[in-house]
């Protein structure tokens, strides 16, 4: 007998059908005599609708009513699935995040997990009952209900199994599994069995978007077994998320091939290179709320030097704003931008182990005149910036030449 | 400066304008110098929506999780108008009934309210905020969410008016008051300025929907002001209930005419007249949860009774088949029932003090050949059950027959 944390998304439970065949699913893992933790999103598109309707009323809704309206999609999804739980003769009770207690922060729209309290789960899971638990929401200390922001029901669901010591957290999405890289661009992009933590933090937050990435962070802290799952294929086995240490030897170069087109870069050309630039340029941006992704800097000639970065797309035109207001007081020569570009990463822990990966990437992308506007390592990736109308054609030459499609040996 | 508090109806919050709209008469008030407590009920329909959903999933909603279900719909409501607020410059915030801690029992979709902690809303306001807070439902001492039936923001509204010693609580509805009758069967029916909460009592009882029963008990009990007002219209000044003792001498004899469609009328013919067959009647039909309004008795010939008594119509199949099966253990003659039958009453506390409102009322419905089917009579209402097809003539010639449309003479 295992304790498993079952995580469904919103097209798992978009509609009444759907959240019937969660139920069974259910069933079947408590007929197999395991104890089971269910936690669920909103029912897809609903989440934005009630965003939609804040809006119509305050263009920069409150922060702490928008989580008092939104945490109410999952309290309608998890009333149903324990309403069909009981229609199939199971025992279920459902919990709003504040009920369970999942303490947070009083971050409202993007707060962090401080506790979890587990006596009551524990009860009803040792009284045969499966519990149903809205993801996305807590309360603070205050009793004020929170929410954890986009895809916060994965963070739901992974602490929920750090704190009953789970067996498996499974996360059911609409994909099965974590693949190579985007099938709907290479079709013949394979499903990993298994990848590391690591692997899928920089495959989360490059654009692969399984998974939210603090839901694979607290993952690898608390070390919950991690399973993605398809919610509407049955048996394909999904992909496993494992620590690094219990990988063979024989495991791929390269994992896979991430890619992001939300992205902008701003450039600031000509600033006096003495230190502290970097945080005349970034504290601002940061001051403004601008998240920023890559940042290079290259140091020219006669002491100035570039600064590069790249923002969200959608927050371009007010970096943009925030800089020229900013020129003067840096002493740069200009500022310049580009919308139309993408990002594109190769990722793979044995990267550590293997020369030439990288330049096996600039010799295929030379190959086909791709241009690279900007590179960025890591240990266990090598991202580039191209222009955006390349991304496809990149993203294929290099899932071949590095034979992402074939099983690798073991 | 006073304390407010103010009810909205599902119609008043049906969509982002309207929702608006109540901002604004809410932000009059305040900039008035009063305290403003709002209660709200769902966007109408969506409550209906809600349990469509479950019944969708389980034929019989399970009540607990029904409960988690349909108190989101105010949830919804509480955090727009609490940015609707704020968008006006107000300070707001809102509160669920289980934040409020809105204590109850614990009969999920029937609940009672036990307790209302109000030390967290005497805070707020103090501070000088308005208060959102969500009709219709609380949490037991367990923490589950409950609500308190149908119409049950009224009560949440004079609960809370109670608990923080308000001095009006003011119910908006799509109504502006309460009338004589209901106008669309008598064009010139009044709007009464006061009433009684006896006769409000009887009113609502009757079928006149315009505040939930249990509400006018509650506000009798606690002595709070209670005034239904148009959300629509402005300043029409509504209808106030009134304690009796605050009347004047020269009040109306009868206040309304007050009827009711939704019964049926059920007859067991020829029972032994033993003591305690009320009892083996009743008895079962209660243990089966169907209500009962009006019961009569006829001592009849050779030692037997006739006892009649009206169900609700939707229960009326399920309550003769009960006492087909009880038939032979009552010594029944016979079961007749009769599915087209409308109530109809009279109300008004002057006539304690006036004689011959009945044989008014009796001779009224003769001269039109409408024959009454059973008579029930308390201090301040005659109740007469008709065939459903004379209902709207007998309102009419009765609103006509007691002068009705005029202001009565002070």
């Amino acid at each position: 007998m295992a304790l498993i944390v079952q995580k469904y998304g919103g097209t798992s439970v978009a509609s009444v059908e759907r959240i019937k065949q969660v139920a069974e699913r259910v069933a079947k893992f408590k007929m197999l005599g395991h104890q089971v933790v269910v936690v669920l999103s909103a029912m897809s598109g609903e989440t934005n609708r009630l965003i939609n309707l804040a809006k119509e009323i305050q263009t920069e809704p409150d922060p702490r009513e928008l989580d008092v309206l939104v945490s109410t999609g999952e309290q309608v999804t998890i009333a149903l699935l324990a309403m069909a739980l009981k229609d199939l003769g199971l025992r279920a009770r459902s919990y709003t995040g504040s009920q369970v207690r999942i303490i947070t922060d009083s971050a409202f729209t993007k707060a962090r997990i401080l506790d979890i309290d587990n006596q009551r789960l524990h009860d009803n899971l040792d009284a045969g009952c499966v519990v149903v638990v809205a993801g996305f929401q807590g309360v603070d200390e205050e009793g004020n209900i929170t929410t954890l922001g986009r895809g916060g029901s994965d963070t739901t669901g992974v602490a929920l199994a750090a704190a009953l010591h789970a067996d498996e957290c499974q996360i059911y999405t609409d994909v099965d599994g974590v693949y190579t890289t985007d099938p709907r661009i290479v079709p013949n992009a394979r499903r990993l069995d298994t990848i590391t933590f690591e692997e899928m933090l920089e495959m989360a937050s490059l654009g692969s978007k399984v998974l939210q990435i603090r839901s694979v962070e607290f993952a690898g802290k608390y070390k919950v077994k991690l399973r993605v799952l398809s919610s509407f294929e049955e048996d394909s086995g999904g992909t496993l998320i494992t620590f690094e240490d219990n990988r063979t030897m024989e495991q791929p170069i390269i994992s896979g091939i991430a890619f992001n087109r939300d992205e902008a870069k701003i450039t600031v050309l000509g600033v006096p290179d003495t230190p502290g630039v970097a945080y005349q340029i970034l504290g601002p941006v940061a001051d403004a709320n601008i998240d920023v992704d890559m940042i290079i800097q290259n140091t020219g000639a006669d002491h100035t030097t570039d600064f590069t970065f790249t923002v969200n797309r959608n927050e371009y035109a007010r970096a943009m704003d925030l800089l020229e207001t900013l020129k003067p007081k840096l002493g740069a020569r200009e500022i310049i931008g580009d919308k139309t570009i993408a990002k594109l990463s190769i990722v793979g822990v044995g990267m550590r182990s293997h020369v030439g990966i990288a330049s096996t990437m600039f010799k295929t992308l030379a190959k086909e005149n791709i241009n690279i506007r900007m590179i960025s390592t890591s240990e266990i990736k090598i991202s580039v910036v191209i222009d955006e109308k390349y991304l496809e054609l990149a993203v294929r030459v290099l899932h071949d030449a590095f034979e992402l499609d074939k099983q690798p040996v073991i």
